[in-house]
């Protein structure tokens, strides 16, 4: 069975591509430059689909900084060291990200005739963006099977996240399990210029928390 | 009140914009370019971003032809003098493109504070595309909700489709009413290579059937 992934070379994605292929998914990666400053993470992207041995790893342009909105897309600062309280949806949302990234996954799968989409979203240890939430995704697999012609002719879409509900910790133990090499993975939203993270982004902090809380050093930064 | 309208250069998109305009919105207009054959029909959009005295016009790229699955994005011949029936998908449909069409429509409306979307489908005279159907739209309009920091904190998007159910020649009808020069616009899926119209595909015939039924000349065809 083939599945799309949405593989942005952070941890999370690479977590929920690895468990769809530990059950039995031959993976078609996917990957939007959406003008994200940390551009950075799709070299990462790249390094992850090639250690998951996926079937096509598709980079695609879309560039959501023509509209702005979101300091992920703009010279707007990124916020660093905030106490990250999920009831506030903070700057480094992106407007409709997540919406744009599952459309183009669900136009890909439906012409590789793939009934299920991946997306490693998490609604525990995370920012608080709305498109990361379960109500979200129920209703944007309602959305798919409206969409196509797949859906049309009685085949069902089924969006994966299996990560949604899992702690960062959790999320980490999960993927070692698995044998990643979580060195390859790049989450930090404002990297230096030689490439290194922040440290100090929601993003690092999280990743940071993870593995404090897994007990184990993150590989990434001894690099 | 600001709206975020599609606008391809065809007929449809044009007139949906102005009923929408003469509803009293400020018009944000998107037009994509992805990957589609009849890229022609991006300059039609130009035209009439202009005509219609947009507050912006945006054009963005989004390669669909990456994944193929249509006529419209790969070499595979479009249907020509096809009985169109709107039971049966035709090789022209191009999956999941409305979903991604609106979704980033959508997140252009959340960065500007606008919680409209104009789309120029129909589902009367058409060719039985899954992704204009009424309870496709309303699917949309429900994930829209979910989808984003506006829906969160209570806003409330609306997608407009003003044409979903009218004949062509009632659209026609609406257009000249409010003024429009359709001969600015184009429809044909497989033009020449000058760019006039095939006459034979299947949006040549509904454009051609709706003029007729309207007992008035197309004017592009004048040109």
């Amino acid at each position: 069975m083939d599945a799309v992934v949405l593989l942005s070379g952070g941890l999370d994605s690479y977590t929920a591509a690895a468990v769809a292929k530990a059950e039995g998914f031959r993976l078609f990666a996917l990957t939007i430059r959406y003008g994200q400053r940390h551009v950075r993470e799709v070299e990462a992207a790249r390094l992850v689909a090639r250690a998951l041995d996926v079937a096509r790893h598709v980079e695609l342009d879309v560039d959501l900084s023509a509209f702005g909105g979101s300091s992920l897309t703009t010279a707007d600062p990124v916020p660093k060291e905030r106490a990250i309280d999920r009831a506030e949806i903070p700057s480094t949302y992106v407007p409709a990200r997540n919406t744009v990234f599952l459309a183009i996954a669900l136009g890909w799968a439906e012409v590789l005739g793939a009934g299920d989409l991946v997306i490693g979203v998490n609604a525990l240890d995370y920012s608080g963006y709305p498109d990361c939430r379960p109500e979200y995704l129920a209703a944007f697999e309602r959305l798919a099977n409206l969409a196509t012609r797949a859906g049309v002719e009685g085949a069902r879409f089924r969006i994966h996240a299996p990560l949604l509900h899992l702690s960062k910790a959790d999320i980490i133990r999960r993927g070692l399990a698995l044998g990643l090499d979580y060195g390859l993975t790049h989450s930090c939203y404002d990297p230096e210029p030689d490439g290194r993270p922040c440290g100090r982004c929601d993003s690092c902090q999280l990743r940071a928390a993870g593995f404090s809380q897994a007990g184990i050093p993150d590989p990434a930064l001894r690099r």
